[in-house]
């Protein structure tokens, strides 16, 4: 995962043990050194073997890689990324025309190996491999809660290993400027709080990406979103300071002032020196969600307004990315920015980036503009994986331009708004579900098999970890704190429950919350613990799904929903003894009342189902009404078994699906 | 854990949120500064919870600590480390004579806090505490498997958790020189195979340990043990070069010459070196195991003992023991050794290092000298933490000692031999057993509950994982590789199959070989990643125990048996389907086998006991034979629960336990 472009199976397979070696021939560079050392450290976390490597001869290695030629100095939009690899029961080639290709063909390798009857092995087969889009990323917000480097680091990892390529790096916003800034050092001193990164990181992190075949995008986002800019710099701000960084969380009233030269005098610097910093082409100047109410307080800007013809603060916003977009240009970047930059007379070379989706993705191309996606991207949103994966940056609008236009449609960045995030558990709300979004944008557009992607996407899961990706072992850690010192019985209770709890979607935390504090909330509750998708949720729900499709007849799949109805339905007694000790476990404890009450309703259905008795209409609506309790959303919780529960009701009643039967 | 000296209850508990905070006052230094903030930190962890830490004022601070002075520069033997703590519902006060008692003191506080129904708490009390044993201590061996310096850090991060005062790092051996020396740079670049820490590295490391109260006493095994010093310098050997490093373990026949010059001139360089690098007083010789056939196999040798009168190796080895202890002598060191340098004439400030027993740990404080024990406190040997807790250094001979002898015997180390453990599974051997030793050496004699140790051990291995110890999380790690891409049930199936194994135990996987090599053996089977000990299998022992103890009568303790027996005997086809595509599986197949077999005749007693039907002695006679087959090790592996079914067995059979039932 993603799946190649093109997979032949071969017969047999190649053994892989402690005497498996590497040679890396054609063109050489110590970034292909080190990937190779990086490959074999890998291979020997997954396989848990030792290799002798006594042979680097490429007539007596395993696997036989050859480059072609270098990559660009600095790693450049649309490089060559392709590759080949072909495995026999002999021995591996792997071939590429850049260090770029080598490293992707080298993840697909790691994927292939596994163990087997006699051992570790890869199977025979040829893979012809390129990508679909050349813009491939992730964002990873570090404002909103500040994300230490080494669990940046271990993502970088992670993208490697699902071969993506950018890395969006959201590092300044309202609670916090994060960079270092050697000319205007009153931007991380007074506006992070004391938590940044230093220009000596950065590097080191942008050094560390490019080792793995990705490029850092920073942005630095301006007119709005920018509280942390003005603590330090009030000066240019539109409406009269001081200024603090900002603790809670939304689309917040300060922005620049666009009408003051002070600001792009400001900017002039800053981007100037952020411009060195960051080697990659291209700059995020943000430019989204400006409210206007700093700007309509102002009487001076009211009047610039006026004085240009400028009927509306979109208007006015458009004269300041301008400004600024000839900024980026005369530092020798190129802008991209959210939806709002796409203005008249933008360069021709600006991104944009797409968050209201596919429309705009698409005006933007028609006009002869590059763009990327990333509305139905939003990780922070809890969605599931299925639901990321069905967004096709070709689609609706985007999917009647001609193929000329589509070109121009780079591909898309999966979101990680960190205001529900911290270090603790932003692995597990980016991994496994980001793999999913990694083989939409690689991957022909043919693959869509949502089965198929939920088997893969278990097996990278697992595979992740061996990059110290705590996306999973985080799981138990929190849960185990939020238990305290339980009996077993207890514990396994909680977990029982929490395993199909997942966290409220889209903005419905915020919304139910009626203040939205940032730095002094801690995320250690059950709604920060669970992962965002329940895997037994949605194998409970397959299985629903399976016995309903076969007419309720499957005794062992009936059978095997009995267990598990039973499980939860007797599960509460143990979970309410733990929720008198732990005040965690107490806020869940009505959705444990509500699981038993919900799996009784389908014990129910499952009984009128066996004894072939539609349920009458006023029992039908008792248990429909004990699912719909069970469906509403408490603590910030979705108990997940309840919609698929409320199928076998229907089933039991309606005598539509199992009619036969019935 | 380990249990305080003293420790009365109070009324009510200290609620512990965002706003607790600690102040310092009394003596100051930075050390003390860095504790506080580490233990900030691990507070943060073990709660989710973000301090505002506004206020570090005395009068306002939650926790606040009064430390009376300093400690040395050096941390030495036998300084003084109580503390006392008394928690009340409004705060909380520590009070140290020194730095050392302060941090042991902020461990017992972090032991203190957890979840109530009411968000975090700690109970009110008040705790006086010192340790019983001025050396408590943990040895890692690092020669035989390069242990990295991140994992070393983390084990002493777990020492600090568990109050234990010194790292004794076992850093030269056979099978590798691991430090870096700059006087004698042949020692580590010929005998490392290229993994060695270097002197930063390890000046890093006693900096990390004296942060936590931790000593660090290096240990440079002579005159056996010595393979990789005669790789760059076989001119001190007692047979001709030239010399490799071991490959396989074990006692190995080459030893320096003790009768030759150039191997004091050699040592006395060494050793100058090394006591600038080490500032701990102490300095271990080893001396341990040395079977004497190189100084057999040399006729020089030979003549030296004719003339100097010396009828045994023993005696040999005496005249070497007595050359070397000068020179530690000379560098303004004390030695440490194994039993085998307690010879006539060791100075008196030696420390006897007793991997022999009780016996030569008496006989050394009868003389007047100083001990320590590790006979019974050997981690590698697989044993049940109820085992090594039982280890009391003053018992057997030492336990007639007088009070004044007695005080010569200083406490213990738990031994990490390092032959099978590497950095993945090594946490898993040390922990969380160490944590029960690190009670008997700290806590009052009298402190002996093996079921209050088991449940306290549980809770503090749970916390230990706040230090990032993978001493839990690898394990399941380990299985999924060994089990691949295998379907959830399967996997499960593999579980409960690795959750009531443990390796064999003593030298028996050792004995069990043919060829002992390490470098090349990679530590990925099921026998490397099983814990030492099986707590389900402890917890089923309990609990048939219990069912005996009843005389068979309690039924819910029948139908928990019956439950888990039913789930063993049922396990064993979801296995064979897995082991046909894993060879890692497959090696544990039969046992699988004999988990079923063993389950279904543990069902077959309870059946005879339920029905008040003595077995028949036949019938006995086969359940009997069916559990000493599996009751056999295979595969390195015991399975755990074949006693505990046998022990039904013959309650069904004899008429005896369960007498009045039957």
């Amino acid at each position: 995962m993603p799946m190649p472009s093109s997979v032949q199976a071969g017969s047999g397979s190649l053994a892989i043990d402690g005497n498996f070696s590497v040679a890396l021939t054609g063109h050489s560079e110590a970034r292909l050194d080190r990937a190779s050392e990086r490959f074999y450290r890998q291979l020997s976390r997954q396989t848990g073997l030792i290799f002798a490597r006594r042979s680097a001869e490429a007539s007596k290695a395993t696997l036989v890689i050859h480059t072609d030629h270098a990559n660009k100095t600095v790693q450049e939009l649309g490089e060559d990324e392709s590759y080949s690899l072909e495995v026999t029961s002999t021995g591996a080639k792997l071939n590429a025309a850049t260090p770029l290709g080598t490293m992707r063909g080298l993840q697909t390798f790691l994927q292939l190996v596994d163990v087997s009857a006699n051992g570790f092995a890869a199977p025979a087969l040829l893979v012809t491999d390129q990508p679909r889009f050349p813009w491939r990323g992730l964002l990873i917000d570090s404002s909103r809660h500040f994300i230490p480097l080494e669990v940046i680091k271990r993502n970088l990892d992670g993208m490697e290993a699902v071969k993506l390529n950018v890395f969006h790096w959201h590092i300044s916003d309202n609670q916090g400027f994060r960079a270092e800034s050697k000319k205007l050092p009153k931007l991380h001193t007074l506006g992070s709080g004391g938590l940044y990164y230093s220009q000596g990181e950065i590097r080191e992190l942008i050094e560390y990406a490019r080792d793995r075949g990705i490029r850092v995008v920073p942005e630095f986002d301006m007119p709005g979103h920018s509280s942390s800019w003005m603590v330090g710099y009030p000066e240019i701000a539109s409406t009269p300071g001081p200024f603090k960084i900002d603790e809670e969380w939304g689309v917040m009233d300060p922005a620049m002032d666009p009408t003051n030269e002070k600001t792009y005098k400001l900017l002039d610097t800053f981007i100037g020196e952020i411009a060195q910093l960051f080697p990659d082409h291209y700059f995020h100047i943000g430019g989204d969600e400006v409210n206007g109410k700093a700007w309509d307080a102002n009487p001076r800007i009211q009047e610039f307004k006026k004085a240009h013809g400028y009927k509306s603060n979109e208007e006015l916003q458009t004269y300041f990315s301008q400004r600024v977009q000839k900024l980026v240009t005369k530092h020798g970047k190129a802008s991209i920015g959210w939806d709002e930059i796409f203005v008249p007379g933008a360069p021709k070379d600006v991104v944009i980036h797409s968050w209201r989706g596919p429309k705009s993705l698409a005006a933007a191309a028609k006009q002869g503009y590059q763009a990327i996606l990333s509305n139905g991207y939003y990780i922070d949103l809890m969605w599931s994986a299925a639901r990321h994966y069905a967004v096709e940056p070709l689609s609706g609008d985007a999917a009647a331009l001609t193929p000329e236009q589509q070109r121009l449609v780079l591909g898309g960045e999966a979101t990680m708004w960190s205001e529900y995030v911290d270090g603790e558990n932003i692995d597990s709300r980016i991994w496994p579900r980001t793999a999913a979004i990694a083989e939409r944008l690689w991957s022909p557009q043919s693959v869509t098999d949502v089965k198929s992607m939920y088997e893969r996407l278990e097996v990278i899961s697992q595979r992740l970890e061996w990059l110290a990706l705590t996306h999973r072992s985080y799981y138990r850690l929190m849960l185990q704190r939020i238990a305290g010192p339980a009996a077993p019985e207890e514990f396994a209770a909680l977990k029982t429950l929490t395993d199909v709890l997942e966290p409220v979607k889209d903005y419905t935390r915020w919304e139910t919350m009626s203040a939205h504090p940032i730095a002094s909330t801690p995320l250690n509750r059950i709604v920060d613990a669970v992962p965002p998708e329940s895997d037994l949720g949605r194998r409970f729900d397959e299985a629903v799904n399976t016995f309903i499709e076969g007419r309720c007849r499957d005794a062992s799949v009936a059978a095997r929903l009995r267990t598990q109805l039973t499980k939860w339905r007797d599960n509460d007694a143990a979970l309410q003894s733990l929720a008198m000790n732990s005040s965690f476990v107490k806020e869940v404890a009505p959705i444990s009342q509500d699981l038993s009450a919900a799996a009784n309703a389908g014990l129910a259905a499952l009984d009128a189902i066996a004894k072939s008795t539609p349920l009458a209409d006023d029992a039908k609506a008792q248990l429909a009404a004990t699912l719909a309790a069970a469906s509403k959303a408490k603590a910030q919780l979705l108990l997940m078994p309840a919609p698929s529960i409320r199928k076998l009701i229907d089933a039991a009643a309606s005598g539509g699906a199992c009619a036969e039967k019935l």
